[in-house]
């Protein structure tokens, strides 16, 4: 099996949460969120090698929750850069070739070990593997006044973590930085790569807005023990 | 103010949810799903019109449940029809012309009164309007063994209830039904109408799987008492 590494990147704010702690900090069930998806990569394998990239202002005072709730999984901590991308790639630069490294949101502690398993194992084959779920609502686009119906039934939800060969991917993001580059897939493709889409799993959310948060309370008492 | 009707369609199956028993009937916090919907609609204006549509080989089985759970909101019962298509159909058929017609899905206990209320002003400003909520993720389209990006920021997920001046929706009914047609606006679009879209709530989920079901039992002791 090919050496895994895991990148957790936590450059958010609290702003979408209307709180001046950001986001990657606010505890849920007396824990921050960070250290919920750290537990949830740990319990997944605990010989997976943990990166955690967060914005350089914000490393000491991680380290000092950390020591205050005896956190003890082992993880390196990298300064991350002004976009996601930046943070990305500098946690990239501490990732060897030739092994497997998943690249996830910080504040998605949800994805369960089903989903991170098919992602390694289908970026073993694949040279990489994104999952995603299905939309069940109809969906329009819209367009300045107007607005068009789009077939729900192609549309996949995009969600992390975004496995790929780490030669693969650290190549990609030594291409310039755009704007469109919401996730990690879109940096491999622009760069030619070929995106393999894998299944995710429904309540690997991204807690960004009080809802969210709302429901993370909720899937806290039921997924992690 | 123009008179206010609501058809409530709960046509479903327990198919996705798994369940010998449809959707509908569900109990969440001891009381079917569609009490909870009808309570939601009752509770925004006690002096709204409730026609609900259901199969014709359940109508039977909801008035008992409504006379054992001693459920005496005024409704009115309509037949299904094949397609949710034909039991819209054949709800719009007991709406009088020149009132504002809400049209809305049975397991949707968790729209807000907020909601309610904005989609029956605009309707009365509009002709309709339909509710819907932004996208969060990163989205692609699935293309044989491609897939592309979207650009999220055009996409809106809709919700019922989706309110028209009833005379305008009735005549978009009486086109032929096409497979494409997942929504009500869909319907109201192909006959030419110029669809209005309007902010929706985040939490009226439309209870389809087991997942959902879960966050149900959740939603249901924050929002509604």
């Amino acid at each position: 099996m090919i050496k895994r590494f895991v990148i957790i990147v936590a450059g958010g704010s609290g702003e979408r949460m209307k709180s001046p702690l950001p986001k990657q900090f606010i505890e849920i069930k007396g824990k921050p969120v960070l250290m919920h998806t750290i537990e949830t990569f740990y319990g997944f394998d605990n010989s997976i090698s943990i990166v955690v990239v967060l914005p350089a202002d914000q490393i000491g005072y991680w380290k000092d929750v950390c020591i205050k709730g005896d956190f003890s999984i082992p993880h390196d901590l990298v300064a991350g850069g002004e976009t996601r991308f930046g943070s990305v790639k500098n946690g990239l630069d501490v990732i060897p070739d030739n092994v497997l490294v998943a690249i996830h949101d910080g504040v998605r502690p949800f994805v369960n070990s089903e989903t991170i398993g098919r992602c390694f194992c289908e970026a073993e084959k694949y040279g990489n593997a994104i999952p995603c779920i299905s939309v069940n609502d109809t969906v329009r686009r819209v367009d300045n006044y107007n607005s068009f119906i789009i077939d729900r039934l192609n549309l996949r939800l995009i969600q992390t973590p975004q496995v790929f060969l780490s030669g693969l991917i650290k190549e990609s993001f030594n291409q310039p930085y755009l704007p469109d580059f919401t996730d990690d897939a879109s940096v491999f493709e622009k760069s030619g790569g070929n995106v393999h889409l894998v299944e995710g799993n429904r309540e690997n959310i991204k807690i960004t807005d009080p809802f969210d948060l709302f429901l993370a309370e909720f899937l806290i008492n039921r997924t992690i023990v």
